[in-house]
């Protein structure tokens, strides 16, 4: 079959490859599965929302037609007083797209600064959707690993910059770790890419369940920051809209100029349904949205809590925070082995550390991520029992 | 400013610079715009689709979540068992993807197949976001130039194939001409691309406005179809679904399987209430999609019948079909300048042949686009008028 080599060479979507481990299989009601393998909200959004959602596709006929390519004015006005509001900033709407989720945010970003032969830096472990879409792309990614504490150094970075070095991409709070990056190191990869003129990615998809009141960084209080800095967000988790697929993306408006052509390439515009309902949320959610925070918070302490077990077993919580644990086992078996014996002897679904690095890299075949926040506190004790009690 | 110059190098989208032409101008209400710039329904989806789709919102909590990678299983299986009534086909639903519209098909398709140096061919006039497509992923879109009757030629592009060559993309009925390419032809592309271990791409996203009943081809009678063919399809005009994007790919199972990593990375799933909404219409709105098929192939009609005024004034009707008719203008201008200036004086906005044509072809600054679909009869002959009239 003809085949482009730099989509050959990149893996399957991990998300539906552990799908595919449940086929066939049957659950007992003694033991349900737990599912925490993709980071997803299991229930929808409230109900208020979905009323003015349903009212937009009775009444407003636009919400059935195309839109602008780099989105709703409202909605990226709307997003521009949130994150000054947030940041303490002075964005406006022309630094704003909203996307078709936040992974087309970083593809778009991506196709705007990096062609075949590039480079791209990420900490690893790192999200895979950000590994394909570079091996896609024919960029290398260059992975920039993370000590116990699971926090990039900037100087090791530093040490990694070539002449084909485009970017640096940041998640924080960090998937697939959970770990919050401090405000200063945010900075410190600022500064750095700043210096060589490279960009620097920051991908805050779970910004919303930081464990810190205010602004995470101060990022958007230096006036040129759009010369170096992308911010991507996603609406997905904060209002249960994974469904919807809305994003965005906040840099220069000459960058906007160049995203634009790819989105409008690649989608025309994104959904209008989930741009309404998104501004929706923005205009109307944000006391339920602190509550959303707070039982969010409140599952990351339930998983520390309740880790004692474990680390009498050999496990370790190497990350905690937003919607993740990363755990290391304690087993002489490959993560992607484990993983699938969890499933077939305790139930549970969750991705092998092996997804989250590089070929080769063995520290991934010794990790585990746990995306706790899809279950209630008493839904991660059972996890944790489960968990415990496992002896390959 | 630090740009990919595969992306710098590629033009903005040709519907949002159409756009910007309108900016600070206000129009008569004896003269009100006529917008058929873009292929877009002005209305909503019929009702009981609407209220199906708030029934959706309020009472499927899967709406608001992720769906598989490839599309909700049922609307898959739904457009197998469409595809195989319409042309008289035996696919599966194995062979079928759901995308976020057909762009995203096409962009999906060719990720599979070209890499950075590779050679599609497209016939000219292009549909921009191909050519953009190709642009942004360092493919070069090699123009098949058509003659005065707007079809391809096989053995034209029998000469242009090189070792570099990975597809040809064909659109029918055609976007910008509305020419619909006889089964004939489309057979013998097929047999080209087949001999050659190339793909042919087939989009055919106005094929429910087709004038001929029945198949417009036979591609998928051949058992073998998915050895070279790859058909895109969108829901967006059948049923006024443009806001929710969505549309398809058919093709091999294992194509599929690398289209899967293209759409896990740039979106993770199509919007799930659109898919809902594509499988109710299929499953519902066979009887109100044929009205609507009756109803535009009535404005080709008065498109055609009404041309005469304009035939004596030096304009010819090159192509009209499905969505689209496709003009020649008897001006000493190009048709850049042309579009914009009706805009001024007629009150019309309609797309230059230039957005169609490779840079340096003269016979774009010749054509212009018109996408008459979006108008009633009455809108159509108003249109007319104001281009016989029209003098620069």
């Amino acid at each position: 079959m003809l085949l482009n080599p730099n989509l050959a060479t990149t893996f399957s979507p991990p998300v539906m490859e552990a799908r595919r481990w449940l086929e066939g299989k049957s659950f007992s009601p003694d033991q349900p599965l737990i599912n925490v393998s993709q980071a997803a909200p299991v229930d929808p959004p409230p109900e208020a929302m979905r009323e003015a959602m349903a009212d937009a596709v009775l009444r407003l006929p636009e919400t059935h037609l195309y839109g602008p390519v780099l989105g709703l004015p409202a909605l990226r006005d709307e997003l521009a007083f949130n994150i000054n509001r947030h940041y303490g900033a002075d964005v406006t709407s022309k630094n704003v797209a909203i996307t078709s989720g936040c992974n087309q945010a970083f593809a778009a970003s991506i196709a705007t600064l990096a062609a075949p032969g590039d480079e791209v830096i990420l900490p690893t472990p790192w999200y895979f959707n950000h590994k394909m879409w570079l091996d896609m792309g024919g960029i290398t990614a260059v992975p920039l690993a993370t000590g116990d504490d699971l926090l990039p150094d900037p100087s090791k970075a530093a040490a990694l910059i070539t002449p084909r070095t485009r970017a640096i991409a940041l998640v924080t709070p960090n998937n697939p770790t959970g770990v919050e990056y401090p405000a200063e190191l945010i900075a410190a990869f600022r500064d750095l890419a700043r210096k060589h003129g490279i960009a620097l990615i920051i991908d805050e998809t779970y910004r919303d369940f930081h464990s810190q009141d205010g602004a995470p960084h101060d990022l958007f209080s230096d006036p040129d920051w759009d010369d170096t800095v992308i911010q991507l967000y996603s609406f997905s988790k904060s209002y249960r809209l994974t469904g919807h697929r809305v994003g965005s993306v906040l840099t220069s408006p000459a960058r906007l100029a160049e995203i634009e052509k790819f989105l409008d390439t690649v989608t025309i515009c994104p959904a209008q349904l989930g741009q309404h309902a998104a501004l929706w949320g923005l205009r109307n959610l944000d006391e339920w949205l602190a509550g959303e925070r707070l039982e969010i918070l409140g599952r990351a302490q339930a998983m520390r809590d309740g880790f004692a077990p474990l680390t009498e077993r050999g496990w370790k919580l190497m990350g905690c925070g937003a919607y993740f644990a990363y755990l290391q086992h304690p087993f002489d078996m490959p993560s992607d082995q484990l993983a699938q014996a969890l499933v077939d002897h305790a139930s549970l679904l969750a991705l092998p550390g092996t997804m989250f690095t590089p070929e080769g890299d063995k520290s991934g075949a010794q990790q585990m991520r746990v995306a706790f926040a899809n279950i209630d506190t008493a839904g991660i004790q059972t996890a944790l029992n489960r968990l415990a009690a496992f002896q390959p």
